[in-house]
């Protein structure tokens, strides 16, 4: 799925940031990037799905950053100023983890361009929203209470969530839009809420279940299905959105690949639900 | 998932059996214990499900069982003395696989204290009630006919087979309650007929489609899923529970863990469901 | 799955072809019809779908064809004799690929024998109708195209597609009858339309979603499940069927054999609807 | 690497012994005799070594036994009268394990035939030395000293022992030809003890580092290659030898089917230098 | 082991040819080229063995060609091509496999601008020596037969030979320079007979022991070990070497990448032992 | 390999610590502490090289460090504090990695106790001397240059080094007792000069080749064989030993766990040559 523009013409600008030294259970996302492309040569530009083609859309893929490995602090620093020179070229990033934790300096990018206007779309088993992890603050297990903190939880829309603890439901209950376990009829409801808002979408892949995306750090039994997600993606056609990133795909731990292929075709199917036709922004 | 209690105040008592010696097509079961608490490390203690929380569960590991490997009737003595002390201790075990095989000794004593008020459910893709396998009548292929030898047909519900010889399937039609494919509406069927009757619970993982639980010695396509499993278990709460297992877990045929990280899952929504508040006994 | 008959009395005849050169993603089909024999002694012969068992079936495993490695043309030839054969001396034949291509060269005999009333069931996550693939007109991504010029596009019917260049969907959309995605409402659509001919079905088994066959060629998620296919097979059940194939097993790709499990046992549920009790043909 | 004649006409007969019931650390040494003949095929006839080729040599593969899964005592029968039918027939017995506890019935009925002459010649990366194993008396760790009790202590070579406990290295002192660690030098040395002598091997594919024979149940680091085993196997060329097993191959442990394919070629070598040209028995 | 300049200034003129369509027991060695490139991201550029760093050598890594899938002839005439136009602008190729085949169309190139003073030097495990293979005469198993046949038998030396019929051995000791097994010590003798004269070298990574190499099609164990290859590259340091390649690497059967890993440092050594200062041509 | 006494009663404490987090190609030692100890199970407590049984060695097995997952300098202290704690009772250390990185707080409290008289024996197939690695000084890639910073160069001995960049290569010459390549004849020669000092022993798995050890970060072709390392501890028997660390144990690359066995095996021969008899410390 190589891009098919330069960087300066491109209005999706594709990056990998391939962290994961606060995984907790089993390490590997780093790797997600690379397999993602790699696996997506098996992949057509096609999608039947919204009968829309590659080879209209227009996006560059800038390669993977140069991370410092076991560095969290400086690496989410990389990653910030990634996110911040395509959102000041007035581009849309869509990034590739790595860890979750990648999610947290590109939405405060967002943030600092749309302010209050812009909405958080989190499709996740896990909850994320741990005050802390082991005592790390900037932990995947925390990334969205740390999004919460300044984006204001009523513009955080949680979907599938089935694990946290209890304080985390408690938490996403009272405080964020929170939807757990079925994906389809949760975004059916909120769409209304949402239309014309810049959009910012975090998929953590094991929002399926561990039977489609095996590769993954810490998977969950009981998640949605592809053709869930690809539906999902499909009801947010046309609408607004400004980013989006896949996060958490460990190639290591699913030997037939089928996870990184599914997750180039949910990029496939990103890229074409929202970043075709350029939108007006707020 | 460690214990939080010792064995005196625990009322859950978790065994592992790592038996696999009939086997017939691929052993590794002897594995599944310990893979299972190796990986409920990922796991939550809170369910979601069920809004309940392990901390506030009695529950105590107690290891896995020394068996004599290649001698199958010394091992199931083995299994059926720790299932007497157990139920002597008025305590509920919960068996972790292992092959099938080890439900027999289990129950034995289960009716030893319940008699013909007891009630099995079985989960399985397959009957598993040959009259022997290949000369061996203690075989994992034949334990649910040992175990209505003594239990007596009628106090046996079978849930989710879908494989079997001719004999076995006219067998479980004439004998047993026998639900074959679909479980959540058989489920939903039974459930007024076995209310306040003490019940074993027998999960062959298998009753799982591959897909979800590829880590099994005889893997059988055109199973339930895991939400299917957990919303039967989820039906069951409260019921009077007294005893459990979990089989057939072979962690070397799944690389990617996803088959013990379930199996954890079913033994917390297990405890969670019948085993948190203590109910009085018949 | 042993047969159980010899050449002279049966009435279907397993051939196994064992090629995979013109495979453009991951080779390794060559290694399915082996595996997929290999596997099935783990499967019983009694069909609970059907309430049918294969004792009473009269098949005859013919083994492996002697194919050229890297000589398409002559494999194709080697292909095509065989099936020549088998369909003069008034058996059908059941091929186990190997790659899709194969299904060519024995569509062409059965057109030979069945002329204009023979109608292609085609399932498959792929299209497989492009005029050619790199330079290479027998190509696995062209098979149905290399058909559909013989047989006549009316006479296709294709279930479950969901990928495939803009090109192959148009060309599906306005020659074939094209059913892409979920197969079930499509066949139940189709049924009346075909009763009476002489059917060949071809089973890509990538038509399932790779959580179900990991072990395939060019993986494509969101597909079917075993029910689903297993549904449709029963659908058939007792329609003339004359020939069928399953494809693009590749074993490798799936370390828990759940994918040749389940080629054998989609083999199984088409002997037992189809041809177990002989139809008349055209 | 198929055999070439008839049962009758043969002089060495293959034979599988697919049993591991006994195996105290990883199961999987049944599916050794069905791997070693699948890989075969990649292996040529013609030993380059000896220069000798197997379609000179006459044996005959007889497949591999019904065992009763899980029944040591009834599975040990069985293997004996495979091995008393062959040696009553005036043939000799190349068994594959299967797990080392074979040896013991196939060297009762090569004792049965040549008495006190007989010598044993084992190559190992255990001793297999204890008087039991758990209890179990019919052990792989014990399968040495259970053929010693008969065949008299002194008739006993060992080579390449590496692992035992410090009473089976006593033991194996102070009663066996001990020869631990390096195989070449050693057996150079006892070759003037043995010859005219009828000999039994039994190879453990332990006996070589897990780097090259990772597929095996108890893997220990530190053995010899392939080729101090070849060539210790050349040594032996022309010698009187009467049986040979080679045991302890457990392929799921190898995805790259190096143990297996080693395997052949040991059986190759072996068939080549003892057995192409009958000699007269004492 | 990204490449340093351009292909103008380049000396050394990297190409991948991901063919495996002739392959007859594993196929795979298609992905060689890309695992051999991305594994060696972990490599240093600097030999400590010949004191030598990559960073001062003039490289030029091409990409992959891309070949017609299943078209033998056409992909040779492509492979051939690319060989044509390195020599032609005074380049020296190294040429990632890809199947043994491959060789054949470099060397005839090789052999079209250095005429008879060529010098083939052949590492591999098999003598590829046949006349053609299962009707294939283009097969990786005749490699060397066809290009003895325009190079002549006696410009022909093998090393590390340990498998083959019993006339490709007769062939290889009655025509090319035969030294099969051990490799150090028939490359010192053989040094001083090709010293000045253009050699080319083919390396099938199968000529080293599966332990060191599993991941390629036709594992042969008894072979030589990474050190012994290494130091037999030294050995040839500032040799008139004119290109070379590295051949039937095919990662998935070897998933810890030691195979890929490993061909890289002997692309390094070979790249560090004869590239770095040209000399000059005869 | 269970410990047999208790804290206070031990001499030598052996300690996890599962830190990965500046793993810069492939992270997964993290888990090499628990799969180490899993796997020795199957191993004996009796070493046939040095005829010493760890029934009569005094050692304890404290588990793993709570370490925080992506906080390098938190992790490392929790590791000094726990060196510091086993030194200032008078006992040895013996850590289990966890990546490299881990020696440098340990051998701080080694040098604070030991001074000037302790020596630092590396064993690595990487010279660890960078000054810093991508921006990280706490690197796996510059431990031995943090650790000569404090310890004096030419108190370090490194042996079995292969790769590194020409800077360390220069550095290591100039500075530290460097013994690139084999290990064997170099540790023979410099026994001399370190008897009766205070030793500790670094062993990074990767000083053995990859096909003995593969389940290791940074597999570096070329290494030593088990039995030259077991030979080199067993050259070290009864000298002055007071801490040890077995380092970069990454079971995920290794499906045949022989890596975590063979770490076992290093782990006994170690315990068995310097720690069983007490040595008076300086």
């Amino acid at each position: 799925m190589g891009s098919k523009s330069n960087y300066e013409n491109a209005s999706v600008i594709i990056v990998g940031a391939p962290m994961d030294f606060t995984t907790s259970f089993r390490p590997g996302a780093r790797f997600g990037p690379q397999k993602i492309r790699e696996t997506s040569y098996g992949l057509e530009e096609y999608s039947p799905y919204l009968d829309r083609d590659l080879s209209d859309a227009s996006f560059y893929d800038a390669g993977d950053l140069e991370l410092v490995f076991g560095d969290v602090q400086r690496s989410l620093e990389i990653i910030e100023n990634a996110a911040a020179e395509i959102f000041s070229d007035e581009k849309k990033p869509l990034f590739l983890g790595g860890e979750h934790t990648i999610t947290y300096p590109v939405l405060k990018q967002a943030y600092k361009k749309y302010k209050d206007a812009l909405v958080l779309l989190h499709f996740d088993a896990h909850a994320d929203l741990r005050a802390d992890y082991l005592g790390q603050i900037n932990s995947h297990a925390s990334v969205i209470r740390r999004c919460g903190e300044f984006l204001g939880w009523r513009n955080i829309y949680q979907f599938g969530i089935r694990s946290g603890t209890k304080d985390e439901f408690e938490w996403g209950k009272t405080h964020t839009n929170f939807y757990p376990f079925e994906i389809i009829p949760s975004i059916a409801k909120v769409l209304p809420e949402i239309v014309g808002r810049p959009v910012y979408i975090t998929i953590d892949i094991d929002v399926l279940d561990p039977a489609y995306a095996c590769g993954t750090g810490t998977p969950e039994p009981g998640g949605c299905s592809p053709d869930d997600l690809i539906k999902a993606l499909g009801m947010l056609k046309d609408f607004n959105v400004v980013g989006m990133d896949v996060v958490e795909v460990s190639p290591i731990h699913d030997s037939s690949d089928r996870t990184p292929i599914l997750a180039a075709k949910i990029v496939r199917e990103g890229i074409l639900s929202f970043f075709q036709y350029p939108t007006s922004n707020i």
